[in-house]
């Protein structure tokens, strides 16, 4: 349904030059929240620290009433309740996801939505059912070729009257990996998660992981509702159709050294060896390289890779660094199997999704007159 | 110890007349987070809601060396470890917490550092060792006047590099319901929110609430540290000394009724009957009144308080409005039995705290022509 509404903007717009962050864009980012880029330390995130979007508001689900419905193209209708979910096989698969705006703050012009920087990311343990179990018990019609999935978050969107919702085709829904999530790290699901269910699918930007999921529809044709249509196109031109968005691009991220100022988190350090450590994903493809550089960008060195920790989780990667006095801009870079390779100018879209671009982190060496760490605070 | 570092600026600031928020404040606003308002919904703040605040880094504690030292101007010293602090008696005390700079990014001109709208609230229910049952066995001299209590974070304000340190009156540590906390809601803290242990001080902004508790020094004289003399002071101009922030002012917040538009979070509702609800704090004294406004201020009525949830935590209201076509503005304010009311024009002060002043609520009421609800989304 297609609403208009005084005072609310049909169209995105992109900021002036110069102009700063706006009212919509703080109220956006007050609400929703990055990891700190500190609890990469985490192999999982601590709950709370997992970066949040949320569309609408989060809607109260009464998990009595509530039913999954899976219908649409299909064999058999079926109506299935969190206990009736929760007695089918259950897989546990660790995922990194990321929102497909992080970046978006940092691109020139900048699309005015969500203000991400670069910590829209998170990594969990997901537990629930395959969604090609439950799609085999309803069996697909053989003309079956999207699957679409709505949340129980309901809003406006460019006009737009909507409860949340995006479709797959059936090949990408077939994964085994691909869940109906009951779970987050062995819990149920917080409210703003998804609390009772929602989809994973592993290696696909956050857009597609409908949480609050009400109901499957098996389509026979393609979706061509707001989500996945209007927004998230990779789009120069706001009347282009655009190419969607899909898996997440490849990416690094550093655990900041030192300390912060608290105001403007520029980084201050001692002199002498640091063991810098950070994190690195894509959804395309393992990452299988990532380096460093110590001045801008204009030479690196390769890094050591942690372990793996599954498929679709974030990797570390660890290398000494011999911090000297002075300011330092550091930067990291991932490369995945796929050939994909973070690029060092942002890739531009009016969306401002998928800025996997490098990202400069500013540290201030300390001069040895500073170095004396000061003792426990007393006075 | 002071650095001057290059690219930190030394001097808190405000921001001009019609000046965006600047990439600074949205640094801040990325990292830190608040409530979303329709989470006034739950008595106690789901986990990863409640608002959050970090002044530096989240530091990474090792629980197994980690001890909270008791010391300074005490007959006996202490050294604590989790499970020491485990084996005393604990007490649990459901408390409603407020950031002191809540409301800051409302002010004009607006002070720049982390800029809050009205969400940087929680409840939660805390768990630990009263304090003044740690100072008994240490036994303060009779020379004490104050005890300070120092955090495990670290890092550097306005140049002074610093651990994060408050200190309190004793006569304000000898509440029994004042906590040094080792459970959040029945689980161990959270790395965000002070693991393994920190303290909590009802009725205090949240400044007050030392995280990473790692060392309590009793004093003989006026703790004149960073956080307590030169911060968190109410001042007109940047060289008075200033009045100390203390306790949280009355506030009351809604639940925003109706469906919000994804940008600009306006909010659009259907007309008819609607139940507006909400929560409302103040840590001078129990809240006994809330009223609410349909105009803009321009009239108000009384709503019906809902039951206390403790002395210590907010209290929801409630109260029935006939929605009609149209745009309005609807407000919420809060007495406290202290005689303080919320006022409506915002309190200015150089730090931007302790901004209680009411806030509007904008709500679109849809025609009678847009009443038809939107069926499932199917397509």
């Amino acid at each position: 349904m297609t609403l208009t509404v005084p005072g609310i903007d049909p169209d995105a717009r992109l900021a002036e030059p110069d102009e700063g962050f706006a009212a919509e864009e703080l109220r956006l980012a007050s609400r929703n929240h990055a990891m700190p880029m500190e609890a990469v330390r985490w192999d999982v995130t601590p709950p709370g620290l997992y970066y949040l979007l949320v569309h609408y508001d989060i809607p109260l689900v009464d998990e009595t009433s509530w039913r999954l419905s899976v219908r649409g193209c299909v064999q058999r209708q079926l109506a299935l309740s969190l206990a009736d979910l929760a007695r089918l096989p259950q897989r546990t698969v660790r995922v990194t996801l990321e929102c497909a705006g992080n970046g978006r703050a940092q691109l020139s012009p900048r699309p005015v939505s969500q203000p991400w920087l670069n910590g829209a990311v998170g990594t969990a343990d997901w537990t629930g059912v395959s969604l090609r179990d439950l799609l085999a018990d309803a069996s697909p019609q053989t003309t079956a070729t999207d699957v679409l999935f709505t949340g129980c978050d309901h809003g406006l969107e460019r006009g737009v009257e909507q409860d949340y919702a995006r479709a797959l085709s059936v090949a990408d829904s077939l994964d085994a990996d691909v869940l109906i999530a009951l779970a987050m790290n062995g819990q149920p699901l917080p409210p703003q998660h998804g609390f009772p269910a929602r989809l994973i699918v592993p290696g696909w930007y956050g857009m597609t992981q409908v949480k609050w999921l009400r109901d499957i529809t098996v389509l026979d044709h393609a979706y061509e509702g707001f989500q996945n249509a209007v927004s998230y196109r990779l789009r120069q031109d706001p009347t282009e159709p655009g190419e969607p968005v899909t898996r997440i691009e490849p990416r690094a991220v550093l655990a900041p050294p030192g300390f912060p100022d608290f105001m403007s988190r520029v980084r201050v350090a001692r002199p002498g060896p640091v063991r810098l450590q950070g994190r690195a994903w894509s959804g395309w493809a393992p990452v299988d390289r990532v380096e460093l550089s110590v001045d801008d960008g204009a030479t690196w060195m390769d890094t050591e890779l942690g372990p793996e920790l599954g498929r679709w989780a974030w990797r570390g990667f660890a290398i000494a660094w011999d911090a000297t006095p002075g300011r330092h801009v550091l930067r990291v870079r991932a490369h995945d199997l796929s050939g994909r390779l973070q690029p060092d100018v942002p890739p531009w879209n009016r969306g401002g999704f998928a800025n996997n671009a490098d990202q400069p982190v500013e540290v201030f060496v300390l001069g040895l007159e500073d170095t004396a760490l000061p003792g426990a605070s007393g006075e």
